[in-house]
């Protein structure tokens, strides 16, 4: 629950509407910011290539435990890390610090799993993607 | 899985930006639909009031399973029902149904806390809105 | 403003998220109304094809003012005409319509532009599309 | 259409879900990014104080023009300023930058009316927030 759980780390700025009628970020929207910190990272580091790439990752299980609140206008950090890297699948740990906090107000995981672009059938991560991914991985993650 | 799980339904029309660049629903979109069905519900039958209530629902913990697409502009019905009622706390159980099928693509939950809408401090949930929310209690369900 | 001055309409459910921290619909969802009306019917009568067709539509102009609140849990109709039918855009207007009213709470125009789905250079509208999209048109609407 | 035109900026980071079907930032996410921007600072300045705050600002009329395609993973700079500051509304322009552009990627406007948090009828704007935003005023803008 602390930032140095994490192996890298994603700068998220708020937004007005972030906030719903109980004047704190949804519950839904939390997810959105995993997606954005996983996917901006996988882009960055060419693991995903949403123009030309054969195989892309899509979402089978995600979940979340929500801590404390977060809100417009805070700034947000999401640190994540792999607690588990399969043949075909990845399941990724990320969880959302507001501002300068070191403990978390939100933490969840979600499961990608790599299919073919086309026919959406699980497909073995590549040789590169897995060296990349694996520096992500912390041991002894066994949530 | 199947739509006779579940004690109440409701529809809810796609969107069109519920479909993102896979050109199915965003995972993180299941999330707002669970929201909608329940609170609705809620609404509908006085449990929760938006206006005058001294108590709201906040959502402390979520999670989500994805068995298969949903995309715009297909017409979502969620199936839901409790399977925890509590002293001060709901689970509920949510399952997105597309079109016409009776097998499940998605089945989420989410545990709601009845809190001081002022101090956001736990509160026990009133005996009337126990009543109904009793109603949509299924036995026997331990997920 | 009233239902009577649109050619067709497409009924939208609400959402929990779709209020903001003052209770009602935020303003930039009405935008998302706007597409899922009219991007519905384009696909429903063929003039958009997501998955094969060369051409998409591109928006490029959008305005809207807003007259009345609407908010969760309305169910809202849209209700939609084209008021300029040029050589490789269109021109439409749609209002939304809150429950029952047949006054409308917001009044909006969106301009899309036909272009190639690849090289997103404009392209005319063929002879097919343009003849669904006349039977939109609305004669003496200069707005 | 150049940074020097505006007042005040905001760097926003963008999302996963910004893109749409299309691969770029679906048109009615621009709106979201013009009310970050200008609420952000008018609670960062105290013009709007949204927890004690007797009046609010509500939204009567947006627009917006797109020149260019805005996608995740850009970072974006909102340059806004006050075009009209009348008794009890505002009219602001806002632009979108795309990571360094100078030029922007697309221009909006939209009118606040200060209204009564209660009430929501008009309410004239109090001196120490109209000096606030008489900072923001550029002159000889006439869209």
């Amino acid at each position: 629950m602390s930032r140095a759980a994490y192996r890298q780390f994603s700068k998220i700025t708020t937004r007005w509407f972030d906030n719903d009628i109980y004047g704190h970020m949804n519950n839904a929207l939390h997810y959105q910011l995993f997606d954005t910190a996983v996917n901006g990272y996988l882009i960055k580091t060419g693991v995903l290539d949403l123009h030309s790439g054969k195989t892309v990752f899509l979402v089978v299980e995600t979940g979340c435990q929500y801590f404390s609140e977060l809100a417009f206008p805070d700034v947000i950090t999401a640190g994540f890390c792999v607690t588990k890297l399969g043949r075909s699948s990845v399941r990724y740990e990320v969880s959302l610090f507001r501002n300068d906090a070191d403990i978390a107000a939100a933490k969840g995981h979600f499961v990608h799993v790599n299919v073919d672009r086309e026919t959406r059938r699980p497909v073995l991560i590549g040789q590169s993607a897995r060296d990349i991914l694996s520096e992500l991985v912390v041991e002894g993650t066994a949530s």
